[in-house]
């Protein structure tokens, strides 16, 4: 095994083997295996935007078996959906490529600024459909947090008990936040710590902005003078809130945008000590030899072979 | 086994053979088996509407044995009813028709914006009745979506284990959207999708109109010019937001209306890969030789055997 | 067995060894092992204020071992923390020292009058994770208290039966009080009578000031002539109102301020009877040598070596 | 993935993506990797003949570790072995070789002509230490097969559902054989369809003679004139009787013995269809770089490298 | 943490902190702690020999609270009993020492050759007293040894799962062994790795004569000349035979005896690198003065204080 493998499973002593070999196996898949680095492919949002939104521009999407294909032709280290699109092509692709169960969606059908995704999976059914991992999303913000974390202390620790990880993605949103709060560097940081507080294994959260939400942290921020004028410095600041970087934390592409725009960003990550990406509508919506070459670029910076 | 029928089981790789057997029996019986296409008959209106207004235009239909017998000679794939309705007629009719028993239903004596069914049935119940699947309704766009998904995670996965079937009937409707939203061509397809992400084998879902519903899904529709001009164009996406077409989706036939409009609407179902329709007041509440000839038309079409 | 110890567990008749035990352990360890006084370390500031207000000060404090280490090189009883901070150090110091699992925790990205923490671990998280003691927040104050109540009772039951001790940090706070009720003296003693008839064996409450909240109050402390002028006439009587001083009863620091009103404050819970503190800010953000020399302090007015 | 796992996994209709998932990683791992066959080292002669006679020849063995490195090192499929063994080095080599958890086992300190191993571990302690499958011995022709069959059929069936593989030692023993016949063609081909029959993913069975022990079934063997003059032709009898070749079926090495010997045993499970072997105490009583030699030898002749 | 204790926990990479944390406690504890070495009284006579046999000899023994004392007052790693003299002590003495629940035992009330111990405690029992870890005895030999092994196997996995450790009394007899054979070196080496395959932490066997009670084995001690001349030699092939020596092995006093031939088997056992002794009659059946005196001599010959 990789040393650098070896340390990152170092951090969890807590675990069991089983845990422990799922945690290995999500590090040592894809192009990056073994450099301690990720690049996930995500595709909920079919779930979580409506069909059209999400695969429309890129039809052949429509296919759950497309995302399977598209993860391991890439070289991800793993690829995470709903129950569904897992269901639809697990045993075609059994022990190809690591999976991740997420456990828990939001459509966007009802709204309400206090948001609280719907369980729509379980431990049980990572088990039967071979995935390494269970994934679950947490709102801070939300008024609805308490049920949120209540579902992933449970979760967790069943999963935990059955050698599976667990990846939460925490993403700030709801009544007590601003918009512009949600991807504010100390609401970010705040996220990230909250997530790891929860017993993530691994956490995603979003780059954050140079934003402060709130009044209290600003003071903080201000007075230990934290450099967070840089994307670099500010996820380097969120690492060193995952327990000073001894939890794997990794970064979501967000909302489609300019390849180059992309790039910056993953070279910020990479520099800040962020442990990688997960890249869902920047991937799957581009035609496929696209986002292979897309894809690999982003490897390629994150393994040290592009500047 | 017919090769339409093996290549639709195909598309289930995640299921045991006691639910592939399921759908294989729902896919071979009646004058549609073996064709990949489905007629089947839906008597819960008793409960969600009441018995007058259910059953009163044709009154053999107060009798539960009256929907077997008419399922049985009409040659339909399957029955579905609430657990009274089965219990009533089970025995009787035992290895005569596919069964589905439907899990969840709502009545009309309370309102409220956000409508949940209740639970009135179980996987256990299913299988002592000799049913093939279990039915369940989900309401995307409802306040209380959340607790229906739910369920349904936990009754589907229980359904597979013990080799049933899982029939999603997915009716947006709620406080999240407008009257007209409900058959919204981009809301259909976003509740088909949903069913399927919650581990669905069949969904049921509304022909959807040429109105679009959210925002954001109007501006990919029209970017990317989805073709929603015509029925067929419509059911055709729908389709394919279900898994690119590798789930099986069937359509209500709605309120009782023109039998000149519905052939019309089955036959766009048909023209846009649609597998077919679940016919339930405009089958038992004509007379029942007049219901005979009626059905055995809508076969006809969907068979091929009339334009 | 010192005959201090011996007489503290005389208090706990209703509990079992493995609880006796516990408490032992908590009272035997550190440097006021065996006196019957406290200080422990708690740290779960990360998940409540956030990762920058509570280590920036003191960055290695970002790291969980740091605060396992700390505690042990400072001699405290115990350390109390939530899961992520308990997992990620619970394996490299295990049986070092007496730990404290917190199963409950608040985050402030999300306001409201009333306040009520998330379940965040269980007591099953406690015993693979070797802690002697689950801790839990209530708010006597909020709205919400009913549920705070309700969860405390289930968890301190499963925890006894377990053999873990239970300790219960009681805050009023919430729509029922004014600011400045939360740390008044009468508002305070009832907060500690309630946590001892929710059934805590250690209670920690806020050094009370000589505020009077509630008017029916006022009139007896008046009537009966209630000492209340100075700290320790306060401690005194929070102590006596933890059922006469048959449960165990700390305060908690505060927020960092000024290192001699600290010292005074100390000599006022020992004056007045109060078994110990529980020092998190004016421990972990001071730089290491400080804090361990400021803890060292403490402890020598605890154990009556200091002034 | 590899043409001819994906055809040997399509023999597992039946089984959960989970459970193929595991096969894969068994097929996948290793010098042997994708070629459909297999070297797996099995190391339960600690419990089963006691530790000098195990471990004496090449001391290392004593340690744990040592065989779980050793299977690494020489590129085997697998390791096997019981639940202390696996104990002891499952955190260490977390990930880097697919585990395989003995659930029984014998000891030779009580005899009797009848043998039923002990259950010596669980199905969630393969989950807890990330197995990839379950082990389990029967012995055809003992008084006490039913309790085993029984036990093999409870555990195989919670290894499914959770989606491990399940791997068969079948070896034919007790008061119904006469010692020749345990080795005997038609009992071996007997063995391997039983453990078939018992829902095995894998059946581990003993190089058989040309022996025939039953009567019954020798009159079939000649008048049906079934080749079993060579090794080959009777490891083709027994890869035929494990469902026509639909399971994978691998054989034991037996006693130390000869390397020549050996070498011209695995010529003959190879050229014979066999799926490959399964080699204890001719790997790990070698010193480690003659066992490192060994056994790539035996890959090589598997691989069609070496004759 | 002494270098030691941290040296020997690794062993143990399997287990969750709070096994880890029981161990610690074990070894940290008495005139022995972190030392890596262990003198245990255990007192299971009263339910295996009767109380005259055990007691009169020194009747303070009789009452439950004496052995506590005893073990105490001696500096022991461990007090060792069954669920009543536990349940007779463990409040009063509660955290003073660590102790193990005997979870099984025997009389001598009904014979056979072929003993099985029944159940006497529970896990759960061992929770509520307090108790660092659960005690279990197997016979290997005896006819009744998968009964023992299936509830050690059960036993064991609830008791890690909830941060307990597992010691395993393993002594051969019954039909499968001549009296002779029951100490025999090849059977006391098989029985401490039978044990530890079971998964225990620590074992504890009987010092070994150098008789060899099985041919299949004496041809391999013969042929590899294996050391078994002294006691030292013999201790040191044991704790080989058990994982190499990362298991703690420690050896019982058998039955009392000269005192001068204790410490000769205890020098013995130490230059062997055993782990330690368990000590019951030659403890608690002489007076109390005595045994201390006795016990405080063993120990600093394992302290390297005394020759």
């Amino acid at each position: 095994m990789n040393d650098r493998v070896r340390e990152i499973l170092g951090w969890y002593g807590s675990d069991n083997p089983g845990t422990l070999a799922n945690l290995a196996r999500l590090m040592n898949h894809g192009r990056l295996g073994g450099t301690g680095r990720f690049v996930i492919l995500p595709v909920d949002q079919g779930f979580e935007h409506g069909p059209a939104r999400s695969f429309a521009p890129n039809p052949p999407g429509y296919d759950p078996r497309y995302h399977f294909e598209l993860a391991l032709a890439a070289g991800c280290n793993a690829y995470a959906a709903p129950l569904g699109f897992l269901e639809a092509g697990a045993a075609e692709f059994a022990g190809e490529i690591p999976l991740i169960l997420k456990l828990n969606n939001s459509d966007v059908l009802t709204g309400g600024k206090d948001p609280c995704p719907a369980l729509t999976g379980s431990v049980d059914d990572a088990l039967r459909l071979g995935a390494s991992a269970i994934g679950f999303t947490i709102y801070p913000g939300s008024a609805a947090r308490n049920e949120m974390y209540r579902e992933i202390r449970d979760l967790a620790r069943e999963a935990k008990a059955k050698g599976l990880a667990v990846v939460v993605w925490s993403y700030p949103r709801g009544s007590g936040l601003s918009k512009e709060g949600e991807t504010a560097i100390d609401v970010v940081a705040y996220a990230a710590q909250i997530a790891c507080q929860l017993g993530a294994h691994i956490v995603k959260v979003k780059p954050p902005t140079a934003h402060i939400e709130l009044d209290a942290a600003r003071k903080v921020y201000e007075k230990e003078r934290v450099p967070i004028a840089t994307l670099a410095e500010r996820v380097r600041h969120v690492v060193q809130s995952a327990f000073d970087g001894r939890r794997i934390v990794i970064f979501s592409g967000g909302e489609a945008k300019d390849t180059a725009a992309i790039f910056d960003e993953v070279r910020a990550i990479r520099d800040g000590g962020g442990f990688g990406s997960i890249i869902g509508r920047n991937s799957f919506q581009r035609p496929r030899g696209e986002a292979l070459d897309f894809l690999r670029q982003v490897m390629d910076i994150y393994a040290g072979k592009a500047k």
